[in-house]
């Protein structure tokens, strides 16, 4: 009753991660964690699965596309009818934002603030393009009850941290306020879609300035078309004025948010979005966080329509397509959906795991190992089989990650082909003349020596040259 | 544009692990990979989201509840169309073990033996019962190729590792050889209906050895009833001495079977169960491993239908009723859905990190603790705010894990209740005269103390109390 042969494929869009790139991760979460728990952030965890009411707030213009679940038993691979979907209200959570907006309002014996940290996979249902995934693992720190500007330095602290802890030595951390452009929306007359405003300014690192301008100029197709903001000359002369401002110096992009606050007074948004900046820019230079590392671009939006204060994202200097690595925000107010009237604060940001682990890798930074053993311990024959199960399990005992060989290719010559595959530095060797005189063969895999030792010494020697 | 109200509710049947479970489940996750690793395991790292096909193997009498998936766009809480789903082939993991099988086979650069451990979450259609969820963290470790007894030998010294490393005194680990029971299955004329008979033997620990056998006397409902075995008289009476030996002693158990294969020549799977058994017995001698944490135990099943060979299983003494806490066996062939006659052995266990978890906290063996952070600066005043800042990123690079307060409620009061709340075991204060005198004010939250030091004095002050 053979099964019929399936195809051993991934989902699209969905990566694997084999030992060298999981070893990689595992150092990267430890290291990760280390430095948000270095600012007091504790993690928390929750379910992939979440309601669909609460990932989409029931907003009516909630436009992502998320995966929806639905129990099916059995094997019949076929569609699911209305009945069966009706009242299953689960989907895959898209961040880990929102879940954690769940779980503060859930939760009301949380400490406020609180400053947690979670990692976790994420799902979104656009189609797979090159570097972007429809599952992948996010890893982020947000504090939630402190309206302080504090709050967001921080949020760039612990960016400036990782990174550095990561041993990057070219990136650059971004930020700007939303508060910022609202009030530059009003400016250009956009503030009753300055959601869809920002979408488009949010491409400027992809497509350019010009690109961004045709877009924002696009006439409407037709009377039902609300995405086009039909921009005209003066407008865009504006906005291209205000995209500029990204490749000038801090202070030449504070002069000019100072001309625009005095062509335009009264402008609320421009006048606290400025002033967060202002004390952003004062914090970092009081912690003395190197201007090379960190700049108030006025392109930064981040798409994401919760963030309402300031954004942040960092990119990797040495490979500019990359994307960004850490992005995120203040979304003051998220937890409303949940507990109306409640404006609950919140701000922080998102480690992009995959993107780091491609940085890593293609700036060459990691040397990639597939293995954890620090000795493979070779089977002579079935007769010393148990010679060598204990002979490991002494090594074990010694703090050293022993691995007993256990493969189908019982000659020595499979053996060593198989340590040299793994990769794993030392080989013992232990045949009858060795049980006899209570001894064993150690092989260093590098430098090619044998020699005669006891099991203790072995151990030692081992322990020493790892 | 108040989005409506929604409920802040978990999906049914899955877990929040809030703060102090969390950092349990940190240092857990920590510990157990560790104890994988010095056994020679590496890690890797799959999606959630896998084939329709792979999942199930295209298998007609696949019977498991999973959760399928499908992208849906835009707020629309409606079901999906026959045309949607048609084509859209993902569903998410019951287990760790068929996505380790796909890697095995997708990947043929892997070595083999291939050593692999693996943490994440999987999820289950059943519905919701205590201790039961629907999405659930397992920790598996599993060895491909090899048929080795010597690999199922190691599964139990990992468990027995794990366990003891987690520092619980008292638990069991049970091991029986799904050939040992194909071969009592031939014994009562079951082995047709092997899978059936075994489900039901997997029961005993929950409804005892009457029950089984009232279930396995069932009469059939009608001509296409085929879980019913209607056993009879002296078929129930050899389960029910079979059963029993899972109260005797293992050398009582060889005796029992010594004497079944006697009257039973020519069974070869009675031969080769009792065979692995015996040398499973003898390693685990030979190792010094305590007779009272493991038991060969002929009453151990296994639900899965994957398994072929010895099969494994741990409780803890002290909560009978929380279920196993490993559990595991051999599946060799498990590729062969992928690679039709591939024949790849495989044998391993995986840990219910909820179940230990639980274990932990009602057996009292952890302390539960909601902060990582060893001192909270305190803000005295807005002006001051830059120099708790400052200093709170000194004490930071000294090593300690440092939060600055940013909550709402800046009084000296509302910073010293959440420093209580949160459990932060130092609290330093900045005012006035101490940023004059270069001094802060240290406050040890045990016991009670205070005093003025230095910054840095502080800072190995608290190191020094940690």
């Amino acid at each position: 009753m053979d099964a019929p042969t399936v195809k051993p494929a991934r989902v699209s869009g969905v990566k694997d991660l084999l030992p060298a790139e999981a070893i990689l991760q595992r150092d990267l979460f430890a290291k990760v964690a280390a430095v948000y728990e270095s600012f007091g952030f504790v993690p928390i965890d929750t379910p992939c699965l979440e309601r669909w009411s609460v990932l989409t707030g029931d907003e009516p213009d909630f436009d992502k596309s998320i995966f929806r679940t639905k129990v099916v038993r059995g094997a019949e691979d076929r569609a699911l009818t209305d009945a069966e979907l009706s009242g299953d209200d689960t989907a895959l959570r898209f961040d880990l934002t929102v879940p954690l907006a769940r779980v503060v309002s859930a939760y009301p014996e949380l400490p406020r603030p609180f400053k947690r940290y979670q990692t976790g996979k994420v799902f979104r249902g656009e189609p797979p393009q090159a570097g972007r995934y429809r599952e992948f693992t996010q890893f982020d720190f947000d504090i939630i009850g402190s309206s302080s500007v504090l709050a967001d330095v921080e949020v760039i602290q612990v960016m400036y941290a990782v990174l550095t802890t990561l041993e990057f030595e070219r990136f650059t951390i971004r930020f700007n306020s939303r508060r910022v452009l609202n009030g530059f929306a009003a400016v250009i007359g956009c503030e009753n879609k300055a959601n869809e405003f920002f979408r488009i300014l949010d491409k400027v690192d992809k497509i350019g300035p010009d690109k961004v301008c045709e877009k924002l100029a696009r006439e409407p197709d037709n009377e039902y078309d609300e995405g086009a903001l039909a921009l005209k000359g003066p407008q865009l002369a504006q906005v291209l004025e205000f995209l500029k401002q990204s490749t000038g110096s801090t202070d030449e992009t504070f002069d000019y948010l100072s001309d625009l606050r005095e062509r335009m007074p009264g402008n609320r948004n421009l006048e606290l979005g400025v002033s967060e900046l202002q004390t952003i820019v004062e914090c970092l230079r009081l912690l003395e966080i190197p201007e090379s590392f960190w700049a108030a671009d006025l392109s930064v939006a981040r798409g994401l329509g919760y963030y309402n204060g300031p954004v942040f994202e960092a990119h990797l200097d040495d490979m500019p397509k990359l994307g960004s690595v850490f992005g995120g925000g203040r979304f003051d107010g998220l937890t409303n959906r949940f507990i109306p009237n409640s404006n609950i604060s919140g701000t922080g940001a998102s480690l992009g795991i995959e993107r780091i682990i491609t940085g890593l890798q293609k700036l060459q930074m990691v040397e990639l190992n597939s293995t954890v053993a620090h000795v493979l311990v070779t089977v002579f024959s079935a007769e010393l089989e148990t010679a060598s199960l204990v002979l490991s399990q002494q090594l074990r005992s010694m703090g050293l990650n022993t691995e007993l060989y256990m493969g189908e290719d019982s000659s020595l010559k499979g053996q060593f082909a198989y340590a040299r595959k793994s990769g794993v530095p030392f080989v013992v060797f232990l045949g009858p003349d060795e049980v006899t005189n209570q001894t064993v063969q150690l092989k260093d895999m590098r430098s090619r020596q044998q020699e005669t030792l006891t099991a203790l010494a072995c151990g030692e020697k081992i322990r020493q040259n790892l």
